[in-house]
């Protein structure tokens, strides 16, 4: 439990509807005056921003994996010092898009960092700040990719270019985390229709926040 | 022991000599007919130069400890792969200016991050490549310092604003290393004239050069 807020993530795959489904929800509860806060790493944070900006080139293709996931620590450091942990302080929920959980599950996992490793340098970036809640969009890796595909507008940069099979991975690595920690983590079934899986997070959702909040 | 090369590491505050020294020993070494390598991160390794670029920025005010920390542990594991991996795995000589020990006597002890914190991350970054032996240049902070004051063309950054306290916990730091790992440190008296300061470090390396060579 974090001081006075609640801090909730968003996790799983490209395509699973995380951002719209945490988008949609985060209007209807502000509307019921409920005191939202959403955001996302590296969440226009000028040193996290520049961080993510040399992850993202795609000229740095000597990056070496492990360099990587020190700098989406540092950039995850960062975003918490400066947008998270103030808004737990000041009693918000906070809705974050992915959090911890990709790190361990992409770089740690599917990249064959080692889980353990990858989460060393997590703890250090995180300290004492883990999410209340978990929500694990889970989905047929294939079913995310189209629905992306589809899509217009996305940005185009390394990591869209990885293949279904890595995905599959990610989506493993997933599981595992889920196994370890089953009282944070809440598995969401992100393949139905994108308005069963709003009015399913949101069910979960107010009833998490009911208990915690009274 | 580095496969086939050897990796030593100069390490000591600012003004204890460890450049000038490097270079010198490097030059006699090289001409001797020996495979040396100089180097000091980030080491133009264009990712580790960004990577700096970020921690060394003086507007960066709001930059989080463990923020820096991490980006440290980024760059050297860029600097490791790129330039101290290749020259060991083709059995050079690696000579670097300041390494692993900088970042746990700044940050983890000086700082107060925790030495213990800081090693999990550069134990990350740099995997199984410990260096063989490192020199502690070790002096009074104070006499550090005022050779600095008295050169010319010294950049002027965040890091070098800090007290004579801090210095004095940086090497309280260092002792505490060498404390912990008596086998692969070895101290050299700074304070000495530059010339004997050389002679020392060179009669040091020769013997461990031979030794490790034979
Ligand atoms: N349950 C769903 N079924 C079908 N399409 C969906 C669903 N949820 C989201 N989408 C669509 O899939 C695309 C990706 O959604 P998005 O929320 O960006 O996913 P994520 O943030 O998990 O990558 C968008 O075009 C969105 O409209
Ligand atoms: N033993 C010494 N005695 C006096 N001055 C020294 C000594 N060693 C180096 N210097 C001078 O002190 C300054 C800092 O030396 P430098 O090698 O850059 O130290 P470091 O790399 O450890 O910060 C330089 O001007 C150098 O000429
Ligand atoms: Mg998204
Ligand atoms: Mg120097």
């Amino acid at each position: 439990m974090n001081q006075k807020g609640v801090f909730i993530t968003f996790e799983g795959p490209e395509g699973a509807g995380k951002t719209t489904v945490m988008n949609e929800l985060a209007k209807e509860f502000t509307a019921e005056g409920m005191d939202i806060v959403t955001t996302r790493e590296p969440g226009g944070i000028r040193i996290a921003e520049k961080i993510r900006a040399i992850i993202l080139d795609n000229q740095h293709l000597e990056m070496d994996a492990r360099t990587e996931a020190l700098l989406y620590a540092a950039a995850r450091r960062q975003h918490l010092v400066e947008v998270i942990k103030p808004a737990l302080a000041a009693g918000k929920i906070v809705l974050c898009d992915r959090f911890v959980d990709a790190s361990l599950a992409y770089q740690g996992y599917a990249r064959g960092i080692g889980v353990a490793e990858v989460w060393a340098i997590n703890e250090f970036a995180i300290a004492d700040t883990m999410p209340d809640k978990t929500l694990l969009f889970d989905l047929n890796p294939e079913v995310g990719l189209s629905r992306i595909a589809n899509g217009k507008n996305r940005e185009n940069n390394r990591l869209d270019k990885e293949s279904v099979a890595f995905h599959e991975k990610v989506r493993e690595g997933y599981h595992l985390l889920v196994k370890e920690s089953p009282d944070r983590f809440i598995t969401i079934d992100a393949e139905k229709s994108q308005d069963e899986v709003k009015v399913n997070v949101r069910n979960i959702l107010k009833n998490y926040l009911d208990t915690k909040m009274n």
